[in-house]
């Protein structure tokens, strides 16, 4: 029996989500579908998150035990035969037994994509954000970094969460632009129901002035969901990357994805 | 009355091609619909072009004529609003009347965009071609200039087209790469059906070695068909920029675009 550790990216638009749900397409069982058909069994996989739906990835781990001997690059490629174009296998390595993608998750970071523009880009209308008015992305870098260490987040959490232990660590939070994209870039051990989605909502809010960046700690220490800004939608949102300690050879620059 | 010519981008997974069809999603006759809500008239519409299903427009130039007196950027974003998703207004200009947006066209150009990989791209499965095979570009742009000025080239045009005069003059045409992004520029005064998919195509068979850049000449001058390489699939395709003489206000690069 080996366990393996599997990289996938997905575009989430059609998508509910990546947890399998009942009645709902979701990538985890079309994953689950695929790699079915190239192993001939079914394993129990354990995803390094949830994402919402219509949310994306360009990195999604995945971990799972098989009694299969496929060589890894024989799976990505049999993988990638069998899912649809919409989600690819990008990299696998064996990893020690009962290793789990999400538990052995040391560290995540997401991106929040904008096009910061009054005229929409047809080419991408599920993948980023059209956000019509000028973002300064200066002000919001700057504004940016009261959010970095250690902090209980419960007010950038959405209702419903049951999570009960709400402290998080941000690592590096940075906006930046290229023309009309402005990207925010985050990067925590952890993240809370909804939390990247408010985070980007309250820099929007202190944008347009109905909050000022030094009532972020403020903000952060009351713990009041009403005092940060609104959960921004789903569709500019990449989990981008998953970290592991050590880093797996997988997440090593050079060999992040399979070149020509 | 004014006549007015309107540039549009748009995303062309979705659709049947630019032209009105019966029994089928067309770029113009979504875009009639939301003039149509717009002006309250529905006005006689020229296009610059014919695309085929699943090619995409980066500008794609219309002209009508109009008895409505709402100013042209008033008339962007109105339509805007009206538009679905995958196609935008980007600019608008009053023009002298007569003016018809195909007849009056000097040259356009179109991109090809492959991605040269083994992994697909989750994001871009409708807006580029996957080709896993390397692309010697510095070669490809070498060859390529066998096709620049002015010929016949009946041997690169798609059985059942009816237009006679199969001469075309190509003012340039570049392979670039940036990363895994290899991007065909091809520039002319005008194209015959499926021209630039087949000269795109003809330089695969020249990087796969089954013709080599010596033959080009013989094979263009030849007007045989079946000497030229496949046609590739659409999804790569892309009206970039339709030109004209003298060129309009709205394609000097300073105003090309309504930016923020």
């Amino acid at each position: 029996m080996r366990t393996l550790l599997l990289f996938l990216a997905y575009n989430g638009t059609r998508y509910h989500g990546y947890q399998v749900q009942k009645n709902a397409v979701t990538v985890a069982e079309t994953f689950q579908n695929a790699l079915e058909r190239v192993l001939g069994e079914r394993p129990d996989i354990k995803g390094c998150s949830r994402t919402d739906a219509g949310v994306h990835a360009n990195h999604f781990a995945v971990s799972f035990p098989t009694k299969s001997q496929i060589p890894c690059q024989a799976l990505v490629r049999a993988l990638n035969a069998n899912l649809p174009p919409d989600i690819a296998a990008l990299q696998c390595r064996e990893v020690e037994a009962g290793f789990h993608a999400r538990y052995r998750c040391t560290g995540k970071r997401y991106l929040y994509r904008v096009r910061n523009s009054r005229i929409k880009n047809p080419f991408a209308q599920s993948l980023e954000l059209l956000y019509p008015t000028h973002l300064d992305e200066v002000l919001l870098d700057r504004a940016a970094k009261a959010f970095l260490g250690r902090h209980d987040f419960s007010g950038f959490c959405s209702a419903g969460s049951s999570v009960e232990d709400r402290v998080r660590t941000l690592y590096d939070f940075t906006v930046k632009r290229e023309g009309e994209l402005v990207t925010f870039s985050v990067t925590g051990d952890g993240f809370l129901y909804n939390m990247v989605r408010i985070l980007v909502g309250t820099l929007f809010s202190v944008n347009a002035g109905q909050i000022s960046p030094e009532e972020l700690p403020a903000i952060l220490e009351s713990g009041n969901r009403s005092r940060a800004g609104a959960t921004v939608p789903p569709q500019g949102l990449y989990l981008d990357e998953v970290f592991y300690d050590p880093l797996p050879a997988a997440l090593t620059p050079s060999k992040k994805e399979e070149t020509l």
